[in-house]
């Protein structure tokens, strides 16, 4: 991983209010010194936080936006009318610090669901809040967004388009309820090109379709997924149609690198699966085997087990209501060939496994490769294990 | 719970072939004095194991069985053309000792997935089948085709038709890769009546459609649910569209409490969730949505955890895809109103729960009602909860 080199123009902010555990930063502000487009994601899922809301309605009535305005601890979500209020009101406090207008602030939340912000520990942050602007980086940023994360998530990249650098920084957080659907978890996107609203939008978004989109800890799609990417400017680069791949290929590997960290750092994650599935009739067909594979706690355990019980990956591929003929099915494990022709390739009974399978099966990163047949379909998911600290963390979890 | 009565004409055997743990009985077969009209249901998984291809082309050309034969250790599932051999030579070697053919005995197989059979076992436990036949129970039947289940799963009913008594005793295996789909884990149930075998079919499916299939422990349909339904008349009573429904009755009872029974002891769980939804447009609609929070992970370990986490149950059913306004939702659990109008009902912080739904929520039985609006749409799932000794047995489990 590239060291952080922060993109031109951004400032960074971080306070503790105290919204989760005592003591923890717990609010984290980016504002550009001069107004950024932005491109927005957002969940699928149907009960969308307060922030989401209003994160959907600035994106949609603005163009330019200032600055990023997130908080762990509290997910501000299912909580109505009160917790939009509450949204609004935070947003309102923050810029007006800064000698902002709230709408030129996007918000975003994590945390626990249904419960009402304190909105007296909004209010006391702010003194820390201002008097951390601009001396904070985007490590500091990155740590106070993370709730059950063992670790921060930010990549960074430059590239040369035109002899001059574009820089831009990613930030990301996990841990559970990880499974973006058409958007992702909690991330954002620094980036001091100066690029047409509309190109921008169109290569943040079919970056995040192969990369955050292709990663599960769990299935859990979040109330608050978000992703929002600004680009401001200030490197005086200008991109276009014209040169815009570089800057793509570097988005692409910026949310390529937080995606693999969002199911390395899955809750209690000890492995990451990468699932490739390929000669399916349609790729939409191979991602319905990869996403039943990647969520079969079956599979999941198993992996956790390091144990090559490939019966369970055949099993959750019938079960998927993939198209296929099952005499074509051929699996490999870690490259070795498991089964073909409907039939197992080698005794893999526990005390008869090859030495070389167990050994590759004690590595964090587990290949797992489908051929469905002979079609043109194909899709790589990224999945996690499913271990005990998972099951402890969830049990326990809810501050 | 009834105690256990057994049909007329049935009589049991059980033997040690050794295919899983040493010593333990592992191969359970079941007898009809006369031949029993059958019905039968078997997995929708595309990987289905020998024993269910075979099963399958019997009960297609043939109408009436001898008995049931049952092996646990072994699954004898994606094991190809070798799998398919050693199946018939299981039941040839069987049927011959007890002067049957080997088309009158239906066969059906649990354990590990991808291992050939060793079939000098079989060959061995022979001698072993045929000294205990008619000195075993239906319960000894009922312990030889466990495998992780902690408790042998055995109902049994009685009821009058027509003045005269027809006895029922279903059987049936969990303990993980459940999640029956129009079909069940493995499952025998035994009746004396009298009955046409289209008459037994409609009521077999229907009653398996309102319980198996209304249970899941981890979501993964296993490669060998089968359910074997004999009646072989013995009682002397004839059931017939006209009075067929006490024995309806009988059967979704015994087949409902093997369901509450294979969730209640589902690999590691120590809950049982009821998941009722009603008020959705469809019934299909109602089973997306409880379907999808009887899986969800968070759920699930919320509930190991004896927490109140609602907000993962509103999750779960805003990724679920299930169409509704999410305005209308609300959400009861263990009869305590917890969200409505898109907000919270209660202070649900984790201190500031209320004692009585804390103490609820330390009960076995979970109830989770979910309302989504004014539409006609209903589906009540069973549902286990996410522990550790899930995650533990399945690491582990390969023998």
């Amino acid at each position: 991983m590239s060291s952080i080199v922060s993109p031109k123009g951004y400032n960074f902010s971080v306070a503790s209010a105290g919204f989760g555990k005592p003591g923890r930063k717990d609010i984290a502000l980016v504002i550009s010194k001069t107004p950024a487009v932005a491109a927005a994601m957002f969940t699928t899922n149907s009960f969308c936080a307060a922030p989401v809301q209003k994160g959907k309605q600035l994106i949609e009535k603005f163009g330019l936006f200032r600055g990023i305005l997130i908080n762990s601890g509290n997910a501000n979500a299912c909580t109505g009318a009160e917790g939009l209020a509450n949204c609004q009101a935070a947003m309102e406090m923050v810029a007006k610090e800064f000698d902002l207008a709230a709408h030129e602030v996007l918000p975003a939340s994590t945390g626990v669901i249904g419960n009402q912000f304190n909105m007296q520990l909004w209010k006391d942050a702010l003194p820390e809040l201002v008097s951390t602007y601009g001396k904070c980086t985007a490590q500091d940023f990155a740590a106070a967004i993370m709730t059950t994360d063992r670790f921060s998530k930010i990549v960074s990249e430059q590239v040369l388009i035109e002899g001059k650098t574009v820089t831009l920084t990613g930030i990301a957080k996990g841990a559970g309820m990880i499974c973006p659907n058409m958007a992702t978890m909690l991330s954002a996107l620094l980036c001091d090109a100066d690029i047409d609203p509309v190109l921008w939008n169109e290569l943040v978004k079919k970056a995040v379709s192969i990369t955050f989109n292709r990663a599960s800890v769990d299935g859990d799609t979040s109330t608050n997924d978000t992703i929002y990417a600004l680009a401001n400017g200030a490197s005086g680069v200008k991109v276009t149609p014209s040169n815009f791949e570089k800057l793509f290929e570097a988005v692409s590997n910026i949310l390529g690198q937080l995606a693999y960290m969002l199911v390395q750092d899955g809750e209690g994650a000890t492995k990451v699966m990468e699932i490739k599935v390929h000669g399916a009739i349609s790729d939409e067909e191979a991602e319905i085997a990869a996403r039943t594979i990647g969520h079969s706690p079956l599979v999941k355990t198993a992996m956790f087990g390091e144990d090559a019980n490939w019966g369970r990956i055949i099993a959750a591929l019938g079960r998927s209501g993939c198209q296929y003929t099952p005499e074509n099915v051929i699996l490999h494990v870690c490259g070795f060939e498991l089964f073909r022709n409907g039939q197992p390739c080698m005794d893999v009974t526990r005390d008869g496994d090859d030495p070389k399978l167990v050994a590759a099966l004690k590595e964090r990163d587990i290949l797992i490769e489908i051929s469905l047949g002979s079609g043109p379909g194909t899709y790589t998911l990224l999945a996690s294990d499913l271990t005990l600290d998972y099951v402890k963390l969830n049990a326990d979890y809810r501050s």
